[in-house]
């Protein structure tokens, strides 16, 4: 059908080879619509590429020519596609290939330049985040606004509408740029942003978990080198950047929705054929997550939940289908090395196909040895969250191993959103339950490598009226126990001014707030001139989280804590002798120490500090680094109602030492 | 002291040796009060037997002649022990023991003969209780008065008082013997009876877990030699006898605790010191069991949990004591071996010690390799649980091994006491609780061998109004799931008569009343004549234990599971090629299948059979077993509500088969 079109595909180079390459997307013609990844790079692991071209009749363009050695040509059933597998074990370069339909002759070929780029230096040893950081988590439509232009982008459907709170606000990647100074003197260390990839859903896109270009920002957040920038303006101040990646399912509008690359790229059901879905095969998930481990499952329940589709605008990736499974190793591997990423946060990590989504893990992890990949595994079993983590001994019952380094601490979170309304202590209420959360760190293969968070973009607002109802003394004891205790922590954006929200009553929406003076209008500018009452939220959550960021015990110590009484808990994070670290000025780091007090009861409590000898190690002075105030630790103390201690018990400044 | 004493203790000999030999207690006079184990058996593992000898200093008595080989002679600090350990591994007989204080000239000699027996006919391979057995768990004092002459017996503190719900009632052994036709009809083939050996605690001793010697069935039970018939009366039914054994704590007037073999016998504790308890040393359990397996726990919270006592009056075994732990080996073998039992239940198991109660269990097992020992683990976390179960891959990630064949599954018991009550299924709620507690059934090593149960002697009545109120509907729906489900079921006697009885509001006693007809003159008898509400209970229960008795494949076939939907929950119980069994009469058991449908919805419920195609299997009829209704398969089915199905799928009688 098309024989006589040449293409050349006019590439911007802005620095030479020998130095460094970067690449830039630009618009290709009929016939070929796709070329993914577009470039990719030298020395890598993953060296042996396979580019998809997408074009009307592509595949009839099977003769393959390139000065890359082809390793294989693949067709599917689908006559616009072809697969072409590249060695890229080679030397960074400008390459050539061709595709013609017969003996390359001039009229049949399409000639496109690939280029082959230089990494950064220490691009595959980069270190992911880890237990010194502390995660700031953004939803981009509703964080700042640095760009009114882009709100609206011609061509791709849902248009800003602000009074709409499933609409999109506006929100983008120069907002967060703009701000990262605020974060930064918040104490954060790294952004994880939810989905940043264009989704072109015509409704309810702001959440941009349905994503139509896995290749592409979503222009109303900007390009891809706002992206890149923004990334590099996080690492100069020492900061990192965290990539909220989707493999589970994509959006209905992506394109290659519309033109299924093989039938098996999605899953897909019989059940509503012909029904009025926006893409064909749909049937939800039954979101039965435990599916996934239960030895009793039937085979329906464990196809309809992993196999399901999330919505029914979010068609589920085939993870058992090569083709898919590689274009996503690809695409993830493509977007940690052009924006110099810190890790992933990767969505509904656990109703992703088991085997597939382990291959895919194990091969970003080869790719980058010291990275740092979190999944989102909501459930409510410790044993259960522990079956995701790499080398789990729990999964190993059924032989499996996701190589996923890091998991989320949901049954944490599910202690937080109740027990600090609970003012008496049960068996298993109040403190106790927080307690008892940490019992079963065993079950964890890397109990330091676990996000712990009092809330996200899909939960109830902490300070919301679905919690803890704009408590600020509650918010303190539940921070206090988030940035203190074992793991990662991860703090939501405007839980540090106490925004609120509600999403029982109210929906998402309304636990997506607007950050306050994040529109150039807004009344509050919660960021430079924060009301008193956001001040009081912002100031303690910025004294704790600065002093983490400096405190190497609470980053990699361990953990010790007691029995609670009185609804009142008290744990200690020290070092040990087995700590890489070398440790705080002036101060061995295996002597460091830090105990905790939090006392969740209404009333006044005073603790008998000879119950703590083993925590305290024989300190008789510590300094609460909330209030400042000194403790003598050879007499009991009184911690008030509701509130919380942080008691440096490590020798500072001049004087005689502490201990 | 004591220089010209000579005792000859003489033994009942009630058939020779070369046939069998059974021996009995005598009463041994000054200074020797005690020898235990008072004879042993020939040709046991454990034949290295530590006898000890107690009575006012018989330390002096330290040199010890016999016709059986000394293998160690041991003193403590306490004079009044002495402890011989004897090669036992030789020929029943008869044997001397002497214990003199010099030369052993007949004047400084204690003379003792001590029986080495003769075992039973494959005693050592004696098949415990396994998942194909019902248990029927007695409380002994409240079942049936068999002999009301030993109600109140002299020596023992407490007398009989039945108006006194927390006294002793005058229920024993004989009671139970002359009602084991009426639970061998309901359809059980095990008894677990809580403890049995006598108590002299002066209040509460009816509960029995406060044992005052560990040789001695308490008197107002009956005598050794009863326990014994118990277990023969059991076996003529083939029936099995399951012995309630504390490992973890004696009672505060055992003798031992009046006069310590060495202060290590228990654990003691400073902090109460001289406070008048009935043992000093006493300090209560924090009951914390999870301080057993946190990484994070302090030595403080380890030491009072699993060294803490239950309470004041139950000093707690110091298992760390070689003297102690083998102690307890030795009378645990001694009673297996003397009563015949088929297995044993043990007490607060995981308040044990964890390394002396790992060898206690090791040591059992190894001398009974195919024997059965379930252990109380009364936590809510299935990882926990399955902690203490033998070759745990959860405890091995802490290098640990209790080498106990069985655990409890409280978790189901947690699901089932609210399930039935709950008539909206929500994520978490009605069904979904109880189906999300078998998706963990994969951290067991052995889900067969795992004890299920709607309550217990701790627990509230499953028919009380602290639970279902006497809805009888709901009990059905208890026991559907209980008696069909994977494990070893156990029924808590007068649940099979819809008995009741609160903890919450009126104690323990409430929840351990008298089965009436137990008594003479009762003015109900519920063996014989129950009341028209007891017998539906009954009549229920029975039919569906006695079809349990039968059907292999619930004893071992594997579990089919789908997620409830409407509240409605579906499981199958189907055989497999590799179950051991040789199969039903005309049936290959490896085509066996039970469906099993659990409509807890108030309303009826529609069930579209395509989607258990797995579970039916190509079935296309079906009989419910409970009112031997006919299904077609290829239909739908209807359940009313609140309404339990268990539907045999295997062909059954003359005419074509069904399938």
């Amino acid at each position: 059908m098309i024989k006589h079109i040449t293409i050349v595909l006019s590439i911007l180079l802005s620095l030479a080879f020998a130095k460094a390459v970067t690449a830039q997307y630009t618009e290709v013609e009929l016939p070929l619509e796709h070329i993914e990844p577009r470039f990719w790079w030298s020395g890598m692991e993953h060296n042996e590429v396979e580019v998809m071209f997408h074009g009307p009749n592509i595949a009839k363009f099977d003769e393959v020519r390139s000065d890359l050695t082809i390793l294989n040509v693949r067709k599917t059933d689908n006559p616009n596609y072809l697969f072409v597998t590249f060695d890229m074990s080679i030397e960074p370069n400008r390459y050539n290939i061709n595709l013609c339909t017969e003996d390359c002759n001039e009229g049949d070929t399409i000639a496109i330049v690939y280029d082959l780029l230089e990494r950064q230096q220490n691009s595959k040893e980069r270190k992911g985040f880890d237990s010194s950081d502390a995660i700031y988590l953004i939803m981009p439509d509703r964080f700042a606004n640095g760009d009114p232009s882009n709100d609206t982008v011609e061509g791709l459907a849902e248009k800003a509408n602000r009074d709409f709170k499933g609409g999109r606000h506006g929100g983008d990647i120069q907002g967060i740029i703009d701000h990262l100074d605020y974060i930064d003197d918040l104490g954060a260390t790294a952004i994880w942003s939810t989905p940043l990839l264009e989704d072109n859903d015509a409704r309810y896109s702001y959440h941009t978990y349905a994503q139509s270009d896995l290749y592409k920002i979503d222009p109303r957040y900007g390009t891809n080198e706002d992206y890149k920038r923004l990334g590099d303006e996080l690492h100069k101040r020492d900061m990192k950047l965290i990539m909220d990646y989707v493999t589970n399912h994509w959006g209905a509008t992506h394109w290659m929705m519309q033109d299924l690359p093989t039938k098996t790229w999605i899953h897909q059901f019989d059940d509503n054929e012909g029904k009025d879905f926006p893409v064909a095969g749909y049937a939800n998930s039954s979101y039965r997550q435990t599916t996934q481990m239960d030895p009793n499952v039937s085979k329906r329940d464990a196809i309809y939940a992993e196999k399901g589709w999330f919505v029914s605008t979010m068609p589920d990736i085939n993870q058992s289908e090569p083709l898919a499974l590689n274009y996503l190793i690809q695409n993830t591997i493509w977007w940690i090395e052009y924006a110099g990423l810190d890790g992933l946060r990767v969505d509904t990590y656990s109703y992703n196909e088991k085997e597939g989504i382990a291959k895919w893990t194990k091969a970003i992890m080869d790719e980058y040895p010291n990275f740092n990949i979190v999944g989102e595994t909501w459930l409510h079993d410790q044993a259960q969250i522990a079956y995701w983590q790499k080398d789990s001994k729990i999964a190993a019952i059924q032989d499996y191993n996701t190589h996923l380094p890091s998991v989320m601490d949901f049954t944490l979170h599910d202690a937080i959103m109740v027990a600090f309304n609970e003012n008496e202590q049960g068996w298993d209420k109040g403190m106790s339950k927080v307690y008892e959360n940490f019992v079963n760190d065993f079950l964890y293969p890397d109990i330091d490598n676990i996000l712990v968070f009092a809330g996200n973009h899909d939960t109830n607002r902490i300070n919301g009226n679905g919690l803890y109802n704009g408590d600020l003394a509650k918010y303190k004891l539940a921070m206090t126990l988030v940035l203190t205790t074992r793991g990662i922590p991860q703090i939501y954006y405007g839980d540090e001014i106490g925004m609120g929200g509600n999403r029982d009553t109210d929906g998402d929406g309304d636990i997506r707030r607007d950050f306050p003076g994040g529109w150039n209008g807004d009344v509050v500018n919660a960021f430079d001139k924060p009301s008193k009452e956001q001040k009081a939220y912002q100031d303690f959550t910025k004294k704790l989280l600065n002093y983490r960021r400096n405190k190497e015990v609470i980053h990699n110590g361990k953990l010790l804590q007691y029995v609670p009484e009185n609804n009142c808990y008290v744990y200690f994070r020290y070092a040990h002798e087995e700590l890489r670290s070398t440790g705080q000025v002036g101060l061995a780091l295996h002597e460091s120490r830090v105990m905790i007090i939090i006392n969740n009861n209404t009333e006044q409590v005073t603790l008998d500090l000879n119950k703590f000898a083993e925590g305290i190690d024989g300190r008789k002075k510590g300094q609460d680094i909330l209030t400042n105030e000194l403790f003598d630790l050879t007499k009991n103390i009184k911690v008030k109602g509701k509130t919380s201690l942080v008691i440096d018990l490590d020798h500072r400044g001049s004087g005689p030492r502490w201990f």
